[in-house]
């Protein structure tokens, strides 16, 4: 499977899953005339112009960062069990952060006024509330075995410093625990933030 | 199972799910106090304080749209595959419509300031191209057979106006063939917007 990806953006959580998985994968990036590292138009493969998209053996491409990573876990049967509450906490956990918390991103990635930041800022914090409790002591977000909602939630947090929020403590703590992790080390380095 | 609901809002889509594949449901709406037409204290059963909620059979409670959807098609076997590509298209959709199209009408619900609303204009015309273009001319928006996509797509639709953006020709007339399905008229009577 290809992943298109930018370094350091949320691609970073499907990279981080294939290789939790152990999925063979080949990693493409985009430059700034929307053409893919292999020579093709990019706008053709996405017309959304977005990543994380993933290309399927067959040449399909699939868009969406929940359903590349709920795709991933499918394809590998890891990181996300077949069924029981923690299947639907672990779905409900991505659909939060790519609706609630990266859509709250926007404003500090490309520098929207102050008063858009505020409330952005607001919105996070609340949000951060959420997660922090919903882990708790557990070592990971939903459960104490990592799942694809933590391959996203790396990244959430690795990007949190932008907003200015602090992050709760418990959340500090499992970004740094799986800052250590092998695959998350080899995610980085691939991407060049090593 | 209960759906918290206000009327008109996004929960319409689940509550148009629960119709179409025959699941029992209790509708419960919430009051300005945040008190639940039962009584109960709203914000003690989601903390995010937002709707659609879902209240299982066992007092847990689920929350955010594309996954209470697809609780409903896995409980009832019915508007979403169990396999195959019209699965991960159809999830697909209901994330990009949570990510990139319901979070872009929130300048238009609490009047935030023009520019907000232009930027959220321009991503809503980008979004509804993406979805004309995904439905061509099918009945629905991923095949000829209705999946949960469309539950959400029909709300989404229904708000468009709200925004001010002109929806292209063939979502506007699947709007109108989905607005005369018994599932959607039940729907819409019960939340009084007959
Ligand atoms: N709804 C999409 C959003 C993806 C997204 O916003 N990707 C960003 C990077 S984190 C991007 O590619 N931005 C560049 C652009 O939109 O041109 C998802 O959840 O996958
Ligand atoms: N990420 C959530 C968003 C849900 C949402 O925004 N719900 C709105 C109604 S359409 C709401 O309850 N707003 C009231 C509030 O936030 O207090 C989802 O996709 O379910």
């Amino acid at each position: 499977m290809n992943l298109f990806y930018y370094p350091a953006a949320c691609s970073l959580a499907d990279h981080i899953a294939l290789i939790e998985t152990g999925l063979a994968y080949k990693l493409l990036s985009i430059n700034h005339e929307r053409k893919t590292e292999d020579g093709r138009d990019f706008l053709s493969i996405n017309p959304k112009g977005y990543i994380p998209t993933l290309e399927l053996e067959d040449g399909v491409f699939l868009t969406e960062n929940p359903v590349i990573l709920n795709y991933i876990a499918e394809k590998s049967g890891k990181l996300l069990p077949k069924d029981g509450m923690i299947r639907w906490r672990t779905l409900e956990s991505l659909a939060f952060m790519a609706s609630e918390i990266h859509a709250s991103y926007q404003p500090f990635f490309r520098d929207f006024p102050e008063p858009e930041k505020v409330r952005a800022r607001e919105k996070l914090v609340k949000a951060f509330a959420i997660l922090a409790d919903q882990m708790g002591d557990k070592k990971f977000l939903v459960s104490d075995e990592m799942t694809i909602a933590d391959c996203y939630l790396f990244w959430v947090l690795m990007v949190a410093p932008k907003s200015g929020v602090e992050l709760p403590e418990n959340l500090r703590k499992a970004f740094d625990r799986m800052r250590a992790l092998p695959s998350v080390i080899q995610a980085l380095a691939e991407e060049g933030l090593g």
